[in-house]
């Protein structure tokens, strides 16, 4: 029999509720003979108010010991913008190598889109999650005067390139119409587009089998909403995936169904799985808060770590219950909804 | 009586037949008394492949002597990505110091947008025009090799974002709604993303009256197609600018119909204004194109040069012509059909 140990980290807002429907389903879907050890982690706003921490090195050991996260959400208006995102959520996405960062856009028969015509859309971005502008890279001269210059570097390698392209054409090939779409700039951002589109040729002779497409970002924006069905996979930059992949949670019906996986495809650390929504600090504690895009991110958990059939009976769960959804119901009815889907 | 010198580059693809209709709307709308003195220059991919030349110093010495520019579409896939933007558009924009890039997103009716339900749309986008990613400071390193690496370095002055808020706010101010919207993505991309704020906190107290809002460009993204209709104002960087106005064009019926004007207020150099779609070589001299965004950019043009009236006089004819609209109509007949309603 196997263990499964899983850290937990709820966060903020929203992310607490949220979680614990997702650790609901977790448990209802797991093979009997599966241990399933969960160890909670209080980080975000709260600790970091009582003590100034983001992510002590004690716990990020302790997290690298475990087989998987879990994460609710983290921010909080009373901290300074950017302390938890980069002190903590960016850390760990950094710091246990989370390259591909996954995020399937579909839209659920019974959602509905803001887009009329309710188009058919089935795609997955392939983010690439430690590279481009989101390193951390730049500063500030003659701070807080009339002078001021602030910098912001975005880098690239032909290796993180390289991982995340290859990663994107597996599942292209994998996928019925086989179709890869490469986003960026690269005819502006011309130092990183054509390293973007020179490794995304050079992977290509790999894949003779896989299609392949380019869009500049803001092109890809209005086929988003005019076309989304003609997408399949996309790769692209952690910056223009980050905008990307919340659009796509908007046409697919909303923030609130969109999940995500922040994967270390080696395995030499931990993958996080994290609802795309934020910590919704508006709505929190009031039970409102719709659990289904952590229960699919607990899906991609189940996929990740080898259980293929109970990922998919997850999906379908929540399949059938977004098909059969009539009017409004809170978090811990739609998550035990989803357990009775699972289990039944 | 006025003399207005206006330097006309048509570009690529269909960038020849829009502004054909552009100017005859212009030479139609101009009060009697002003004298239109129109020069063409050569510019994009066909000189480029004919002397390798993208923008000679003699002929930017030229346009600088001009009251205005209007600009077509640059831009052919026979060319390096890269090439004729860097070369001739880009580097217009920074020579001229074009730092307002305007670009109203207004659902006109009779326009049918992809969003479900119609929303009403009229907002304006101020996109930051000479600083951001868009500055063109990065390189590689180990080109070509599997250990390449690629930079962009992103310039953010408080200077140059000082006098793109500033405008905004005025704009704002000027308007029944008085809001205004800073987009940025300050959690990650902390260095630039401090400075735009504080500097739209500082410039902001000298507009009392204007109500301001601050989103993430994801979130954002999201609002533009789940309610745009709470848009008024927003002021962005160079990059964050360029996506959302495609997407603005998507939800307000297409890039066929999507206006900008690069705009140097100080009339140190002249402004140039261009519609947002490209050069669309698929259907360039077929005489299919929609001239209608080359016209409303006319009509910025206008109001730039201080006829407001006769601004107002182009946009209404627009306006008028896109909610009598049925039926395909070619590129001139458009242009014909709008000189009809500007004239009469
Ligand atoms: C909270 C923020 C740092 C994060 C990101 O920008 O990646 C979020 O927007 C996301 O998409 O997961
Ligand atoms: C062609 C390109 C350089 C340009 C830009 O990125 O600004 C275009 O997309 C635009 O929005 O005017």
């Amino acid at each position: 029999s196997r263990t499964i140990r899983l850290a937990v980290v709820p966060g903020d807002g929203i992310g607490q509720e949220v979680v614990a429907e997702g650790l609901k389903v977790l448990g209802a879907a797991l093979p009997a003979d599966v241990k399933l050890e969960t160890t909670e982690y209080d980080l975000g706003a709260r600790r970091y108010h009582r003590t100034g921490e983001t992510l002590p090195d004690d716990v990020l050991a302790e997290l690298k010991s475990h087989d998987a996260i879990l994460l609710g959400a983290i921010g909080d208006p009373s901290v300074p913008s950017g302390v938890l995102e980069r002190g903590l959520l960016l850390k760990l996405r950094f710091a246990f190598d989370h390259h591909i960062n996954l995020r399937p856009g579909r839209l659920f028969p019974g959602v509905s889109s803001p887009l009329a015509g309710q188009p058919e859309i089935d795609f997955v971005v392939v983010r690439e999650g430690t590279e481009g502008p989101y390193v951390g890279n730049g500063g500030t001269l003659r701070t807080g005067t009339p002078q001021e210059v602030a910098t912001e570097v975005s880098l690239n390698t032909a290796y993180g390139i390289e991982r995340v392209v290859r990663d994107a054409y597996r599942r292209a090939q994998a996928r019925p119409r086989k179709k890869l779409t490469l986003v960026h700039k690269n005819n502006v951002l011309v130092h990183a587009g054509h390293l973007w589109t020179r490794i995304f040729a050079e992977v290509g002779r790999e894949f003779p089998e896989v299609t392949t497409d380019y869009l500049h970002v803001d092109a890809a924006t209005i086929f988003f909403v005019t076309q989304p069905e003609r997408f399949d996979v996309i790769v692209t930059d952690n910056l223009f995936g980050d905008i990307l992949t919340d659009l796509a949670a908007a046409v697919t019906g909303g923030i609130g169904l969109a999940a995500s996986g922040n994967i270390n495809p080696s395995g030499e650390f931990p993958s996080m799985f994290e609802p795309v929504h934020g910590s919704a600090p508006d709505i929190a504690g009031q039970g409102k808060a719709d659990p289904t895009a952590t229960v699919l991110s607990v899906a991609m958990l189940l996929e990740h770590l080898g259980f293929a059939a109970e990922a998919a009976a997850v999906e379908a769960a929540v399949a059938a219950d977004l098909a059969e959804r009539s009017g409004a119901r809170g978090t811990s009815q739609v998550g035990d909804a989803l357990v009775a889907r699972v289990a039944g």
